[in-house]
C-alpha cells in the first residue's frame, strides 16, 4: 500500500517599497512567495508492515515572477528514508532540525515578506542567520508525547578530514496545554586553511578553521483566538584567523496573532543586536510587521503585509533578509495570494 | 473541491532543410515541437464557492531532441490567481493577452515548423515579432458572450522609475456565426539611458528610451469543412537615440484549412514587409507552407509540413523564426508526431 | 483510453572509501544512486485501437545528496512514439539499444556502487565504455517470441555532411529455458577535421575523423535460486589522426546471484584488459564486488555493497566509473536505501 502526491504552494503578489535605490527611489515589483516560498514537489510513503513506512520527498522552489527554478531542481528537499516506532531517519538533502523546530515559533512562519526569524538584513544580506538546509545529510526525528526532538548531520565529504565542512543541528520542542517551548543549536565547520573550499564555506586564512554556532530558544502560548510568540537566536561566527574578529549577533522577536473567523491578524517585531562591531557601525536593526490574511478556503489565502525596518549609526537595512538595503530605513507593503495544491 | 492535473504535449520529428550552411549544405535533424512547442506542466483549480475559483498553472518547455529544458524550469507559465463572474486575474509569468488572442488567427497556430505569426526570419532571428510572454506580470481576461478581452501589464521593477521596462499588452476578439475578429496592441518600454539594463531590453544610448509597438488584426471564417484565416502585424521599434533609425515592418499572413475525416490540410503564406531599411537591404521575406495532419486519436497526430522561404535583395532568410538563415531561400520538410497527455 | 504515471526511483546512502586523495585519505560521503541512479519521470501510453499505442516518457536524474538535477531536466529520456504489432518506434532522447540489451547481462544492473559494465575507472574516468544514451535519436525495438532486437540511430545534424557525428547502436537478445544470450554493437562517428565540434565529440586533428566501436556479448543462466551471468565488451577508438594511437580495451565481467527469501546476494568481478598502451602504463584494472540486498517490499530495498579495485603498473584506479582514482587500489563500502514509486 502506497501513495504518491504531486503538490505545491504557489504564492505571488505585488510589493511596493521605498528607499529601493541609493537615491531613495520607490519600487513596485511582482514578488514570488510573500507569505511562504513558492514550491512544487512529489512526496509519498509506502506501508512496509509492522508500523514501518518508507518515506520520500522531492521539492523545488519556484520564482513565480519569472517561472524560474529557485536554485537547483529539488534544492528544497530530496530525501528517502524510513519511519517507524523508533522515529524517522532520512538521507539526502533537506531542512535542518533547527529549521523545522524554529518555524513553529515565528509568528510569521519564515514569511519572506516579512520575517527575520531565519536571518535579517543587517549591513549585508542574510547575516546572523540560521542554516536552513543541509546537503549530504542524515536526519533523525523522534516524537514522544508532546516532545519532538532530533538531529541533522551533514558530512563534510573531505578526504582525510572528517570534521572539515561538517554541519550539525539538534534540538527539541514540547507542546501541551496551549504552551510550546523550543531549544536548538547548530554548528557549521569551515574548511581548514590550505584545504579545498566547499561551496558556501569560505576557506579560512592561514591559521585555522571558521566555525559558526547558532542557538535558538522560543516560547508560544495560545488562548482562545489569541496567540503569543517569542523567540531568539544567539549567533557567533568565529574566524579561523586570529586577525579577524568574530561576527556576533543576537536576534530577538515576538508577535501576537488573533484569529477572527476567516481573518488572521498578526503583529510582530524583529530585532538584531549586532555585536563586536567597530564604533559607529553597530546597525542594531529592527523591523515592525503587521499582516492581515483572509482565508478563501483551507488552501487559498489573500494577504496584506506591511513592514518598516530601521538601522542605527547610519547603517543600511532592507526589509528582505536577502537584501543589504540602500537606506537606513525601509517601508514596504505586499498584497498577495497563496494557493496550496 | 479541487483538481490537480499533470499534463504535457510531446512533439518530435525529423526535419530536412537545404541551404543550412554558408556553403549551401543540406541538413537532417531531429526537431522538438514541429506542430507545437513541447511542454509539460501542472495546472488546476479550486472551487471557492459563489462562482469564484482559485486557478494556477506551472508549465515548462522541453527540448525533445536532447531532453533539456527549453529555458527556465517553468518559463512558459507560472501563475496563480482568481476567476469569477468578473473575469480572471492572474499574477506571475505567463503569455500575453496578444499571444492568446493572435494564436486563434494563425492558420498554423504558431507552429515552429512552420509559422511566422509570432516573428519571422528577416535578416536576423525573431525580428519584427510580438512579445510572447511577460515576467512580473498581472493579467486580466474577461468574457462577455462572444467577446473575449483583456490586458497584461508587466512591471518594469526599476527603483524611482515606474515606466522604464514596463510592458503592456491589450486587445480583444469576437467569435460568432462562423466569423472571428481580433485586434490587439502591445507596448514594450526600454530602459532610459544611464539606467541599468534589464534582461532582453537593451539600454538606450544617450538621449532616450527604446519603445516597441506591435499591433495585430485578424479575421477568421469557417464554413463546412473549410476555414479561411488572415492576420497582420504592424511593428515599430523606435530607438531612444535620434541617430538610430526606427526598425519597422509589417507582417501579413493568410491561410486555408480543410478537414477531411481524420485529415486536416492547411496551406498558408507569411510575408514580412520590412521597412525603413537602406537601399539594397530590403529583405521583404515570404514563406509558403503546406501541412497535412492525420489524427490517430483526439490526442495523437502525425503531421507532414513543407515550407519554402525566400528573401529579396540577396538577404538571408530561414524557415525557422529563430534562425537568421544562411541563404536567400530555404526549403524544408518536417515529418513528426505529437501526443498530448 | 490512456494513462499518465508520475514515477521515480530514489536511492541514497553513505559510502566509505579509502585512498580518496593523493595522500591516501579516507572519505565518508552521502551518495545518490548506489544501486540504481536516482530519477523521476512521467510516462504513459494511449490505446489508438487496432493494437497501436502512442507511447512517451520524460525522465530526469536526481542528485539526492544535493537536490540537484543530474544533467539536463529530462536528460535520461524524452521521447514520443508508436508501438504496435511491428514493434516500437520512438524519437527524441533515450537510452541506446546497446544500453537496454546489456543491462540484463550485468549481475549488478549498472549499479553506480559498484559496476563497470557501462565503463570503468582505468587511468581516467569513463574510459573504454559504451554510450549510454543518444540525443537526436530514432530508436526501433522489435520482439518475436524470446527474441528482442533493435537499432538506435542518432543524426549528426551537420549541414552538408550526414555521417559526421552520426551514432548507431544495434543488437539483439534471446531468453528461454533459463538461458539468455545477447550481442550488440555501436559505432560513434566523430567530426571531420576543420568542421565544427559537437558536444562530447572532440574534433579530430588534421587528417580524419575519430570513430569509436564498442561491441558486447553476454550470457545468463538461471537455475532455482541461483543465477550465473557473464559479459564482455570490445572497445576501440580510432583517432582521425594517424599520429595518435588507437585507444583499445576489452572489458570482461562475470557474477553469481543467489536469492534467499527476501535477501539477494551477488558477487561479481569486472576486468578491463587495457591495450595498445606504452610499456609500464598498462593498468589492466580489476574490481571485485559483493552485495547483499534486503527487500522490505517490492519497491523498497536496503543494500550493502563492498568493492575492491586494483590496477597494474602503478596506475590509478577508482571504484566509481566516473573517477580517475588517486591510488593504485581502492576499497569501499556503501550502505543504502532504495525506494521506487
Amino acid at each position: 500500500q502506497s501513495s504518491v502526491q504531486l503538490y505545491g504552494l504557489l504564492d505571488a503578489g505585488v510589493e511596493y517599497v521605498n528607499h529601493a535605490s541609493a537615491d531613495g527611489g520607490n519600487l513596485a515589483r511582482v514578488i514570488s512567495g510573500g507569505k511562504n516560498t513558492s514550491r512544487w514537489g512529489i512526496r509519498g510513503s509506502e506501508d512496509l508492515g509492522g508500523g514501518l513506512k518508507a518515506v520520500y520527498n522531492l521539492e523545488g522552489g519556484i520564482l513565480m515572477d519569472t517561472g524560474g527554478a529557485d536554485g537547483a531542481l529539488f534544492k528544497r528537499q530530496a530525501y528517502v528514508g524510513l519511519e517507524g516506532a523508533y522515529g524517522r531517519l532520512v538521507i539526502g538533502r533537506s531542512f535542518t532540525t533547527t529549521y523545522e523546530l524554529v518555524i513553529k515559533f515565528d509568528p510569521l512562519g519564515f514569511a519572506p515578506n516579512y520575517s527575520w526569524a531565519t536571518s535579517g538584513g543587517a549591513t549585508g544580506p542574510s547575516k546572523y542567520g540560521m542554516t536552513t538546509a543541509f546537503d549530504n545529510m542524515v536526519k533523525y526525528t523522534g516524537k514522544t508525547g508532546g516532545f519532538t526532538y532530533g538531529a541533522t548531520v551533514a558530512l563534510g565529504e573531505r578526504a582525510g578530514n572528517s570534521t572539515d565542512g561538517r554541519k550539525i543541528s539538534l534540538g527539541g520542542s514540547w507542546f501541551g496545554d496551549g504552551i510550546g517551548l523550543m531549544a536548538t543549536c547548530e554548528q557549521i565547520n569551515g574548511i581548514t586553511a590550505g584545504g579545498n573550499t566547499t561551496a558556501g564555506i569560505t576557506a579560512a586564512p592561514a591559521t585555522g578553521r571558521d566555525k559558526t554556532n547558532a542557538c535558538h530558544a522560543g516560547a508560544d502560548y495560545k488562548t482562545g483566538d489569541w496567540r503569543y510568540t517569542a523567540g531568539m537566536r544567539n549567533y557567533k561566527l568565529r574566524s579561523g584567523s586570529p586577525a579577524i574578529a568574530d561576527l556576533r549577533g543576537n536576534t530577538y522577536w515576538g508577535g501576537i496573532t488573533r484569529v477572527i473567523d476567516d481573518v488572521t491578524l498578526t503583529g510582530a517585531v524583529y530585532h538584531i543586536d549586532t555585536k563586536n562591531l567597530p564604533a559607529g557601525q553597530d546597525a542594531d536593526p529592527t523591523m515592525f510587521v503587521a499582516r492581515a490574511m483572509l482565508a478563501l478556503s483551507k488552501r487559498t489565502d489573500l494577504y496584506l503585509s506591511v513592514a518598516h525596518a530601521k538601522a542605527h549609526d547610519g547603517q543600511l537595512v532592507g526589509l528582505s533578509r536577502d537584501d543589504a538595503g540602500t537606506g537606513t530605513t525601509q517601508t514596504g507593503v505586499t498584497a498577495g495570494i497563496q494557493h496550496r495544491f
